[in-house]
């Protein structure tokens, strides 16, 4: 059931990350923000709407709309040259390789941008201040960007990092965006966060012990970007410090986690359990 | 009484910036947004707590620091090699010169964030969701950003622009922030915006001439960034266009409107209309 909600996730999303960048005046920047935003997973949208329909949330398409902006703004940062140096995503050039940096810097600018410019629309309810504050919390210097600028200092140390460090730096990059996601539904409907909280945690690690398993054993033209590039840079990974045996076995376990944090919920979050054990077996 | 409150301001703002981006973890981005958010003139949050003032909102500090923090984040990236291309800025050395482009790129994008976070401080009270709403609107791909965008393409552009083009391009980049801060107090007061819309209007283009006439006629050491560029890259700029006497003239004319724009507000808007005297005087 999960596959089937995730496509309709994405059409609707797609759809009205169209629409508001459809809004803001012609030109490059525009159509460079619209290519950045197409295509994706759309997991984290899914994790918002999911999460909202567990609380009776009725509209919370905005606030998926605004976290996949947020993704996609850090996409296109990170692809840069300076930073991550990629050409490859999604199946298709990054957005300084079909345009230029100064439009990549801009485009992924202006997407952060609408990202909270959507946690505004009125739908969202009288608790969208908090999902505003939320989204800050996760995505800044204390989150996202955070796990980024740690990334970045992991290319050029001495040693590799240990596993402590590596959980660390991807509970910001990676985990914090995805904990805002899961967490969203909660924050709409004033209702505790704790167990979409302990859920998201797992998830998140899941996720990004499936993304260092994918870059050693996947195949680029389904992952749609570069893969094989942390062994060749000689970074630490989950698959380098546990084993792919051991990486494996620990997606695993945190699945299990994922699934039994849900347990308030009953049946009514059983599309939440099956995007946990889909995101240790998917492909990209 | 201009400069003595600029001067309160100043200090205020600084105050509140330091303590909010030193509540982020420790290390070299924290260090970047702290040194990017250090310095200027401060003009933007002068306009917020001013038009708060007018409105009688007790605590709009956090609305000041983020305007402060939003605009801190477009001077970084702004900066940038691929962007502008500018080694010193408040008389300093710029983000990417000082660390590197990756700092910059990630500092950059933390301020924006932090910008966004402030403004849900809850002393802003029960229309700080407008003020979310209203920023994003101003910085994003329908302002701020869409003025840089029109300015990078100017650069390469065949002919010079046009005085309605720069006017448009200007409306942009710098008059949208300085519209968002001078109708803060409205906003967050929930009253008509129009009247601080009309100064704003007047002051952002004053602003702008001005700016065009320093990187003419004024000095590096006093504005503590590179000037005479314009000339150097053949831009079309308000001194190009209406000539040095011409460009004076226009900035006088809308001073004065700016001052009449003012006039529902009475003699409480008097250093409103001081400080738009005061933008085309100044020499950084």
């Amino acid at each position: 059931m999960f596959p089937e909600r995730l496509a309709q996730v994405q059409g609707a999303v797609g759809a009205a990350l169209d629409e508001a960048i459809a809004r803001y005046p012609a030109g490059s920047l525009r159509d460079a923000m619209a290519y950045a935003a197409t295509g994706g997973k759309r997991l984290r949208a899914f994790l918002v709407l999911e999460s909202a329909a567990l609380f009776g949330v009725a509209d919370a398409l905005p606030a998926a709309t605004a976290v996949e902006a947020l993704h996609a703004y850090s996409l296109v940062h990170d692809d840069m040259p300076c930073m991550d140096d990629d050409d490859l995503r999604r199946g298709l050039p990054t957005v300084h390789v079909k345009w230029d940096e100064a439009t990549a810097v801009l485009a992924g600018d202006a997407l952060q941008t609408l990202a909270f410019a959507l946690c505004t629309a009125p739908a969202l309810g009288p608790h969208r201040i908090e999902l505003v504050a939320a989204l800050a919390e996760a995505s800044g210097a204390g989150g996202m960007v955070h796990g980024q600028a740690l990334d970045i200092a992991a290319e050029t140390a001495a040693v590799p990092l240990s596993l402590a460090e590596i959980t660390r730096l991807q509970a910001g990059k990676t985990g914090a965006l995805i904990s805002f996601a899961a967490e969203a539904g909660a924050i709409l409907a004033g209702a505790d966060r704790a167990p979409l909280a302990a859920y998201a945690r797992a998830l998140g690690l899941a996720f990004q012990i499936a993304d260092d398993i994918l870059d050693v054993e996947g195949s680029e033209q389904a992952a749609g970007k570069r893969l094989h590039k942390d062994a060749a840079a000689g970074k630490a990974t989950f698959v380098s410090l546990l084993g792919l045996a051991g990486a494996k076995q620990r997606a695993a376990e945190l699945v299990a986690e994922a699934e039994a944090a849900l347990a308030p919920y009953g049946e009514k979050a059983e599309t939440l359990r099956d995007a946990a054990r889909y995101v240790i077996a998917r492909d990209k």
